[in-house]
């Protein structure tokens, strides 16, 4: 059997994920738990430590721990100050900041990302998941830069290049969807479906991608409109604002990209997250011209034992296919 | 004393206002109520109308009575069906729909207005504060045209020519704000401050209007970001979020614009709404290159009597100065 090698931590505001990884960097165990960092009492840090990977260091005493996520924030168990960008590998190793557990296991907390700027942004966790899939495709690391999204509640979208991620935005459009559906005018109208509606997702993208129309603020109350003029069911309308969310996300990244002379059809891309929403972003990045963003799978581990790797704390390495 | 001509109700979903309206137009008496359509029981319209203008009635039992707003929408006291753009005052009196209260008068329902279309587009209300600006300022009637504004929960935007309602937009800018900051992650950093930052409201207005950024979805997260890097205090990020949704708002209706070879700064623009709220869009506006917004004041009660004037229910409306 593969030994261990490394405990791995993707521990975030509403989630903690556990990986034992071997020498090779396969994962040999996972554990999931519900204790977020906004979900613990005062001094609850060592306790959800405790729960979720103590077993695995009563059996293996000495494996080294690494850990991404917002557990280094200043609402953390220790707080590893963001690194800049651009930012290497080579830069959150050297962030890495420490904490020791109460059974004595030094805890390795990875440092996020901030980028400075008329409209700052940070990252925690992401920057690990990052550094992941650049090491499971090579095609990845190519100097022309590549294009790294990832779906989710504030969706993010990394330029990066060498190795180095030298920007990235970050889109508020899975909480926006939410704010708008519970507690606005256009969650009266809505019924939710039990099966997603494709047709209507697309004319929500399609809607927010092509000119003539003002804006989001804007769009957003054709949801309310088109069922007023019975052109959008009850079940169809949170489809259709999704749709109508993530067509104006890929529209903002597209013009930003228009700036630079590329665009999303011609772009090196791939997707972090879970597959379902990365095969909505796949559906509406189609009508945007690209066709190639497939979805970079167990990142999340694979950037932790990377970093594990280059910091000493695991042997090299191991890249993926 | 001047003789009342007409009772004029303004009746939208959370509030009631009503006007006695004197021959020459002027408003001798209002009364305010929080009887709007969304808070009435069950049979409601008849006894908050008797409320309101019981007394006005016992004293005047002969004057007529008219009304606009969604107490004439499906949800309400009668339904005035939607009358399409472009849509002039003629083709509001001939879609007047006659409920009768209980005491015997009758009331006149002045309709909404409907634009078909990709993104339809509703009002009920607004019509009639719009035929108010155009009586009380002979410089909208051009055939150029003009932009009237209504800021607001669900901002309107309305461009009218030769004394019709051509088209408009639908922004949902107030009530978008309200979601982002009592229900999104935004709110959490805020502190509610008793007087407006003007300087973070034009941050904010600057940021959406620069080219640069990648949409809304995108520029409110700096919102916490600046606050991070100690740029936005916490009672700052109200005003600044604030500045950029109005900031969006007008982007998008520049960009509208842009592709007819006009700007806002070029067009004769009007406001219609609360002193306060004007005030904000004025200034943001100016940023826009646009230094000639006024405030049109008596709106409602103006579109109102020459509505009715039009119907044959008052004497001919007095033209304001």
């Amino acid at each position: 059997m593969t030994q261990p090698a490394l405990i791995a931590l993707d521990w975030g505001t509403t989630s903690l994920r556990a990986y034992l990884i071997a020498s090779d960097g396969s994962a040999l165990d996972t554990r999931a738990s519900s204790a977020g960092i906004m979900k613990l009492p005062a001094g609850g840090f060592d306790q959800a430590f405790e729960e979720t990977c103590g077993a695995w260091l009563d059996a293996h005493p000495r494996l080294p721990v690494v850990a991404a996520g917002m557990v280094g924030s200043a609402q953390g168990w220790v707080e590893a100050p963001y690194v800049e960008t651009p930012a290497g590998a080579d830069a959150l190793v050297a962030g890495i900041v420490k904490v020791t557990a109460a059974r004595g296991v030094i805890v390795h907390v990875v440092p996020g990302v901030l980028e400075r700027g008329t409209l700052p942004n940070v990252m925690r966790g992401e920057e690990t998941q990052i550094f992941g899939a650049l090491a499971s495709d090579a095609s990845l690391d190519a100097t022309s830069g590549a294009l790294i999204g990832l779906p989710g509640t504030h969706a993010k979208w990394a330029f990066v290049r060498d190795g180095r991620i030298e920007r990235f935005y970050t889109f508020m459009t899975g909480e926006t969807f939410g704010a708008l559906r519970d507690h606005t005018i256009l969650g009266r109208t809505m019924h939710p479906s039990s099966t997603p509606d494709q047709t209507s997702f697309l004319r929500g993208v399609d809607t927010a991608h092509d000119a003539g129309h003002p804006g989001l603020l804007a769009t957003i109350f054709s949801t309310r409109t088109l069922g007023l003029t019975g052109e959008l069911s009850a079940e169809q309308q949170p489809d259709y604002l999704s749709g109508l969310l993530i067509g104006h996300e890929l529209r903002g990244l597209n013009e930003v990209l228009a700036r630079e002379q590329a665009t999303l059809a011609g772009k090196t891309l791939r997707l972090i997250g879970n597959d379902a929403l990365c095969d909505r972003y796949r559906a509406a990045l189609a009508r945007f011209g690209c066709h190639d963003a497939k979805t970079v799978a167990h990142a999340t581990e694979r950037g932790l034992y990377g970093i594990a790797a280059q910091a000493g704390l695991a042997t090299s390495p191991a890249r993926a296919a």
